[in-house]
């Protein structure tokens, strides 16, 4: 199982690699009535595209998105929705170097032990290229998730030791800096940060963040189909990433109970949590409070410093790795972690419809 | 969809409330002819269970595993595995006060957002108690592993400010300590520390390690399979987790990525990684190292301090909870962390054996 | 994968050998807040139990079902059902010689090659036994369509080469006659015909019918999940069934479209269909008219007849099968073929929910 | 869910509507080192395309199949395979007379009852040309599958009353005569029949057959995932099918057990069945003998004939549909049906391969 499918009524398939002819998606079980075009993905596209800037990667793809079925004058029918990017820069130029070894950090060495041999040209399937499908597949669900007064929203939470300050929270900035911090002042400080590490001819770490607003309480599934379960899941199969957080995450570790728990009081005639130490989920289950995400994201592997590694013919060798390659991966990824987030989030949504005898038979009535 | 089925060939299906007549799993899809009995997986339940010491419930549970089916002549038969345990010492006492208010930090309230109502006794389906199933199940697949040469363990890697010393890395003391340390002093540190809550009516939380020794590489799906993906769905899925990690974690988001890639170098003519940051995982798929997995865990919401909370009429009330309560979570999560991480691990393997062509060929002549 | 779990949303996992322990399954997703108890499960179940008449084997079980899990004050929870069946009957005699060969017509010879070994007691996991599972979860499928208007009603179409006449459709004489017929005339010709087979140590074949009234239009989806393939499928997973057929079935090869289609007129301002040779089901989905499943059953294979075989060591061999065995399957597969429609139409109403943009948008205002 | 996906461990996900911009499919799941180029994909996509005789529709579609991903350097690599067929032919002629009522025996009523509107354009996603992407992704199946020893072959078994006579069978006629049948001799006379019905503004059913030779014994599962059900969910899903049986099919039910049960004996130091009325299935697994599925495929609904319907207005109309329209489906479906297969039993191959522990433990050794 390759495993390329994400989702039970809301499904996403993606398909491509960095270096083939195109790149796309198929989403199924998306509600019939949805309107939707080429501009509603392309936006979120777009955000995810190498930009200008010193710290993304030269490489111009227009990324232009096509769709290919699932829309019929101008909503979606309740068929599949194929949407494709074709790959037009791939520079056909010589591979066999990259082929010849396993880089460091990278997937070379596992995609040769599993399947035999590989698609080496640019990673292949396991280039951050492949995520154009995760976010032509998040845009519409962003798009639905808008029309029942969801809104998700991911950003750069820090990058290296520069921590965006929240206090400064500004949704504009996120779209407007190359960093994808809500905090221009973090976001300058954090420039200067990448272009001394590029000089270095290194790369950087950073965290990334998701909030999701307007959520009902109810959703997701206790057991295995834990919304943060499911969240952490989704998170973590974004490259790069290797810790994942819910709400508090890692400091709840370290607390008292009567310091973590959050109380429970009315407000407005409503149960309203005192705190969200929880992060808006409680036993898998949303609580009707913003779900905050959080995502730890490793240094882009491939720098231009020496490093050791491995050839094919079995020999040790020092290597320098060429090409264009991003500083660091969160400012691109912050997208990717918004799509998934929203898939999962729809998908629980839509799922949890079932939930009570009740409502099926008013459903029906 | 209630979400409590696990795994795609070895797939596991869990039932059971904490006070409901029994607790159990139905293992589907376990290769036919593995040595099976009672006594393997009792075990492992015996692991989870409320111990005598001061840090444990004082509920008194036999969980005496029954095999139900799937099992004929000491061999498991290809069909499916039932397993069950009676609950014997659910007290019918007065859970009158309980189910008149939500208790903070528990699943009470989104229970009754999601399905209009709950079984209050005991938390019902959102009590620990539901991993009966998931150790039953686990054990079963901690068999089969090893025949597989692949071995899973976890620890309490901390307990509030307590850490265990990996130097000191003591197999024994896992299931020798009640606070399942593999390392003995700072258990003892921990007891005290665990000891001092108690006596303020408070609860702690903790830290969880599992490590994967023997996993050939290869196995994992890139993509939405990725094996650090599920695992940090396994492992979140787990009541009160609330981070997740694979090898370094957190930590990479503060690192350079010439600190951070783990060289290759040839070992003996394998290829082996210098270090581990990765923890065993690249792009997905394990590389043949150790794997390794955190999580934190929230303190035990249920404390003898008072609260604010909310009752059924819509009014605000100070609550404090009774009854018998663990003051940490972690030392008998362990098992289900171990658990967890063996029946993703073990699924994983068995989809991996049809990702070569050749390998299916070979098996089919 | 061995196969034990069907349904998307409402699941069952059905577990238990003809000579196991017990039998029993879980179901998973069925909505909160349906009544439910004992009474309404064994209901069902006590349809396909062996009866006291000469057709029926003469094992005596009292499957007695227990409900473990899932259900509180009544209702369900949306946790987990678990409802187990004691094996009681199972005599502890010698198997020793039907362990040795082959039964022709049976699942002994497949379950050795696929398994390497078989729990030979009574056929294991491939015995009718093995639908008690089934009917359990069905009865609570049922009971949650009669929520919602739609009725299930499977009987015997036919035994050998009698015929139920539909003009004289009697539908307590499906739970009233041995025949599980719905025209006590053919019931009473059709017992003749057994007794005669009876007599001649030989069995008999035949075929039964569901159907389902009160379905709105819009359920089951295009493409692979329509609503006849997976009725195809569920209907021809039931042991012993060759052939499924929808509305008019196989006929349909015959003839001309101009006879086979359904014309549609208004009828009290509602679109309905002139005839139904459809069956109810048009690209896969409802069309509000009444839906006709058709299964051709085979022989029950155990016959008193000698017959060829092989044994263990290779021998041609010929033998008479011993034991209690039916001389015909229908009448007991009857409510199985219920069962598993019911489950799969209610799946497929449960997932119809999200269909549409604007009822998805509604649900959540 | 739309269920556009089929398939566990081999998946194929289709997309598009008879009139879009194009249609595909994404194959996740195959096997790594497979070759594989448009040619072998190709060659099946044009057993299904319009042809020139007089009893395909006159649309002339190139149908020319490009690889988007999954291949390189001539192999399948193990990520999803993307195929994709532009759509070229269709005309935008005036849709609206279409859209503006109900054909009969066709699925737009359905639709719209379930989606709120529909593409009306050609039948949309309900049109024969969906079924592109199955074929595209079934010719990947069959070559994996030759490299297993197991070859697929559907064939037209009856136009109207005309049989094809199996004594006289020929493969190459299959692919030669315009009607797919495997007896020259019944395709002239078939074609005659076709020509009187065309002549008479009508359409005809008929029946396929399909048969799997070289599967070993073993595949399949018990219970829900038998190999008979699933094949039966998988050529039922084909539009138009209303019946499907497995070996004597339907025959079984007038049957006794002593005629219907095939004898077992030694061959060649191997067990056989002396006859094959079970279909080379027994108890939902394989048993070494050839597998027969049998379908039944109703009259082309789009005739030119007067039929009476309702329009979108509510009233009731007589139409005679134009445009161009098949006088029968079978020919066409047969491949289909042949992939359909294909994809069932290979990915039944792929998830048997982990049946036994001894085959795991020896596949990791």
């Amino acid at each position: 199982m390759a495993g390329s499918t994400y989702g039970t009524v809301f499904r996403m398939t993606t398909w491509g690699e960095s270096h083939g002819k195109a790149l796309g998606v198929v989403v199924d079980g998306c509600p019939a009535g949805l309107p939707l075009e080429e501009a509603d993905i392309q936006r979120y596209l777009d955000r995810r595209k190498p930009g200008a800037s010193s710290i993304a990667t030269q490489r111009k793809e227009a990324d232009a998105v096509e769709i290919l079925s699932g829309v019929f004058e101008g909503r979606t029918t309740g068929a599949p929705i194929s949407l494709m990017v074709r790959n037009t820069s791939q520079i056909s130029k010589d591979y066999s170097e990259i082929a010849s070894y396993y880089r460091p950090g990278h997937a070379d060495y596992t995609f040769d032990e599993k399947y035999g041999f590989r698609d080496y040209r640019g990673g292949g399937r396991s280039s951050g290229r492949e995520t154009v499908g995760r976010v032509a597949a998040g845009a519409i669900a962003c798009k639905a998730l808008e029309q029942l007064g969801v809104t998700v929203c991911a950003y750069t939470r820090s990058i290296g030791p520069i921590e965006a300050a929240l206090e400064r929270f500004d949704r504009q900035a996120i779209l407007e800096t190359p960093t994808a911090m809500p905090d221009r002042e973090a976001a300058a400080a954090a420039m200067e940060y990448l272009e001394k590490s590029r000089q270095e001819l290194d790369s950087v770490g950073g965290c990334m963040e998701c909030i999701v607003e307007g959520l009902p309480a109810g959703i997701g599934d206790p057991v295995f189909e834990k919304l943060d379960g499911n969240l952490a899941r989704a998170v973590m199969s974004i490259g790069a990433v290797k810790a994942v957080e819910i709400g508090d995450g890692q400091k709840v570790a370290m607390r008292r109970g009567s310091e973590n728990n959050d109380a429970f009081h009315m407000e407005d005639g409503k149960v309203v949590k005192t705190t969200n130490h929880a992060g808006g989920i409680l036993g898998g289950i949303s609580d009707g409070d913003t779900v905050v995400v959080r995502a730890y994201v490793k240094p882009t592997p491939s720098i231009y410093l020496e490093q050791q590694t491995v050839n094919q013919s079995g020999e040790d060798i020092y290597v320098r790795i060429k090409g264009r390659h991003d500083p660091i991966i969160v400012p691109r990824a912050v997208v990717v972690m918004e799509c998934m987030t929203a898939v999962t989030v729809l998908d629980a949504m839509l799922l949890n419809m079932s939930a009570r005898m009740e409502s099926v038979a008013d459903f029906y009535r």
